[in-house]
């Protein structure tokens, strides 16, 4: 990589550097970006990563992340349906469903995926308090929305087989065509399941 | 945008989207990144860029970075050639040059480059200290190493009859075809004035 004219500059193109997808150009990019900046932003910049570090906890039942001592704004908040759990990979995908505005029930964060190329197995993950739940609380449904990969798959089969002996419903994110998918540029697996797992018309909720 | 369960975490988002280049799905998972990595790497990123923005100072002669009071690291070194100015946009050009190899000289970093559409004029970019320069110092030749882009043909041709009446020699970067291109996928424009402005083959340095 490039000699830089600084080690002070440097030091920090190595840090932007280590962030996921970012490489040593645009890590030198932004580091200069941050060399021009008037001297209030770049601390309001710095301030808000390390307050956000100091001050933001883990919900001690789902691990969701908060701000306060105790529950989560979502397991604290008694309008939702405490009879259903949504378990998901992290934090990322408990936001993107809370978006969809679709769903009123509690989340359960497992922290990853079971993956064992990256030495990710089950010990790993948040599922002795997940079962615990299940096992302490009256639970209508458990909704495995893992991602629908190969590692995704493993997770969900791994957690079904986990909590299947306490009886309580299982299911997992519909699968099939996205909205607006152009059928002749669908992927042939997508569109192939998506006719073995075709439903009644009727049934469809929209 | 997304809804996300804290502000502290809304607050890091917002800031990493300020950053050139990163959207706000690219801030949220720098941000996730972030909350994940001990406290000890967060700490080693933030003090890394509140550091240099203390500590690095511009030279007052050239406007590179240093660390130290006084002149940079290349215009204090007495080896370098004092008698060439290769002229410069930003930093991030005085580095690409710098790991070349291929200089020996001093720099003047311009600190951007005319751009009307911008709002930036001659006044904005450090114009009169190089005139100053050029003026004080035995100088043998000024290289113009700006952008081979309108705004950068501009500033050129802006410095050219800025310092014309000093009688220094002025000479700009060979513009030409890139090392390892392919003719047929070579843009017309470089094609085409490469061509013009064809050489002695003896003449070529590689």
């Amino acid at each position: 990589m490039q000699q830089l004219p600084s080690r002070l500059l440097d030091n920090v193109v190595n840090e932007f550097g280590k962030l996921p997808g970012i490489g040593k150009k645009t890590a030198l990019r932004l580091t200069l970006h941050m060399l021009n900046q008037p001297d209030n932003e770049v601390e309001a910049f710095v301030s808000a990563i390390s307050q956000m570090k100091t001050d933001i906890m883990i919900c001690p039942e789902c691990h969701n992340i908060t701000e306060t001592e105790g529950l989560c704004s979502i397991c604290a908040d008694e309008r939702r349906d405490h009879s259903l759990i949504c378990v998901v990979e992290t934090i990322r995908e408990l936001i993107a469903i809370e978006n969809t505005g679709q769903y009123r029930g509690l989340y359960h964060v497992l922290g990853g995926r079971i993956s064992p190329m990256d030495g990710i197995g089950p010990k790993n993950l948040n599922i002795d308090s997940l079962e615990r739940r299940v096992q302490e609380n009256t639970i209508a449904e458990v909704i495995l929305a893992t991602s629908t990969t190969i590692e995704g798959d493993t997770t969900n089969f791994y957690l079904f087989r986990r909590l299947s002996p306490f009886g309580v419903p299982i299911t997992t994110l519909a699968r099939g065509l996205s909205v607006g998918d152009e059928l002749e540029y669908a992927d042939e697996i997508t569109l192939g399941r998506s006719i073995l797992n075709r439903v009644p018309y009727n049934s469809v909720k929209s």
